[in-house]
């Protein structure tokens, strides 16, 4: 297929480059060029804006930033729709607004066009491995079409419903994670001032009950002190800020989840956006060395 | 070996079972003699009080039910240390204080006897297969001497530091298990109330990063509205309550852990002390009624 792949950042680099693996033609356009270059180079097109890079394409995928990027490429003065002859099926991988998926949605279908969104979850290594877990909303049929790409990028595909949710999906998915970081710092605070040994608490706790993969996986990187981003604070802040925000459109209050936002909204405040997740675990820590001194 | 076995409820029997299977000789104590009689049957003996029960074994092996039963059944009049001659080796496997554990491990100390403390995770189910996460705490010889019986009960046997540390470790458990309980529960009220399908939404969030126990076992529990206990709200309070006093003692103040108990302790004032943990969903389904309803 021709495929018009909007964002070629971490994810979407590899992701696109599945797509390559598979025999597809990409003309891709991402916000700094120098990003896509490892993709110009195995026969990539590139093109200067997203209404330029969907022209005459079959399909167009996006995985960019904020939902406010979301809107930008599809509905802008030169996004997607904008096109001359825009593809007849729009994917939309980014974390983004379930509202901004149905509007999307909404727009597309005003012109003919499929729309579906499809946040991913797995990370770099997920979309490296072409494991990525994909949670789908929209239309049968559309989704049909999709299905073929989606399987080249990821492992478990799920139609989750109509149009908007795959990001309510995906909202569910960091509302877990959520409490779950804020436990797995919590227990291995707890652990180090209880002059436990980390690494055996977790070969006792992880395989059981309390075990998942937080704790197996991001509990290591904290007792290390590797705070190096497997997925940036900034963007889980803003994933959860959209799962609080749609929280309260449905009439719902989730104790877990304020906290948990709170908590990384203060990491943001402290400069670490661009520290990993795990990076909770040294703010708990700031709390309770204030607390103590007290 | 002569063990006396004190403590044979749901957990304690499957594990007192075990030793049998392995050709120990089994003297019994517990609250309710009604609950020995499967294990009468095959050949243990009864005690009427844990001095009794213990007087010339060679160890001594409990599982009751608050760290004040512990006490009463080692430190009390009619406990294990009043017997005319006490085993050689005292293993708690109660989920209990790190302090009691370092007190009886002191009392025993004096009179030239062992102890260890080794709390286990994984509930009946595990109690049954023989794959226990048993998280011990003691001095190196007496849990070489302990290991055959340990091994008997369970998988993962981790060795996690001096008198105490098997229930600080076990207090890691509770503590990850605590946000978890609030996040799933909140995940699965989002899905619910979004109009998602919450077993696709498993499906989908399960298997990656937002994957755990928690919500790949208890998760369909909740949506099925089976409330039944694999383990009781009542004793998961406690558990949480030790944990907090443990915390607070330690100078920290752990954010997740006090709202999850906060969370637990109306669950029990609202009459739902017997029922499984998963049923905090339906304590966040009522508060946001209240919620809309204002």
């Amino acid at each position: 297929m021709r495929i018009a792949f909007l964002g070629t950042g971490v994810m979407g680099a590899s992701m696109a480059g599945h797509l390559i693996d598979a025999g597809h033609d990409l003309t891709i356009h991402t916000r700094t060029q120098a990003r896509a270059e490892a993709l110009l180079s195995r026969g990539a097109i590139w093109a200067e804006t997203p209404a330029v890079c969907a022209d005459a394409q079959d399909v167009v995928i996006s995985i960019v930033g904020l939902p406010s990027d979301v809107e930008s490429v599809y509905l802008g003065p030169e996004g997607v729709l904008a096109a001359g002859k825009p593809p007849s099926l729009l994917i939309d991988m980014t974390t983004s607004t379930p509202s901004l998926a149905r509007r999307i949605h909404q727009e597309a279908s005003l012109r003919g066009i499929s729309s579906i969104d499809a946040p991913v979850s797995g990370g770099d290594v997920g979309a490296r491995n072409g494991t990525l877990s994909i949670m789908v909303g929209g239309d049968h049929d559309a989704i049909t079409t999709a299905m073929p790409l989606l399987e080249a990028m990821g492992g478990s595909i799920v139609h989750q419903g109509g149009p908007g949710a795959g990001q309510h999906t995906k909202m569910v998915n960091q509302i877990l994670i959520a409490s779950m970081m804020v436990g797995a710092s919590e227990g291995l605070l707890y652990a180090e001032r209880a002059g436990l040994d980390g690494a055996k608490v977790i070969e006792s706790v992880g395989g059981g009950a309390a075990g998942s993969w937080t704790i197996n996986t991001l509990g290591p990187r904290m007792l290390q002190r590797d705070f190096e981003p497997g997925f940036y604070v900034e963007h889980f802040l803003k994933d959860l800020s959209i799962a609080l925000q749609e929280a309260q459109e449905m009439g719902l209050e989730l104790p877990g989840l304020i906290q948990a936002h709170a908590l990384y909204a203060r990491l943001e405040a402290d400069g670490l956006g661009r520290k990993g997740t795990q990076v909770l675990l040294t703010l708990l820590e700031r709390l309770n060395e204030v607390q103590s001194s007290s």
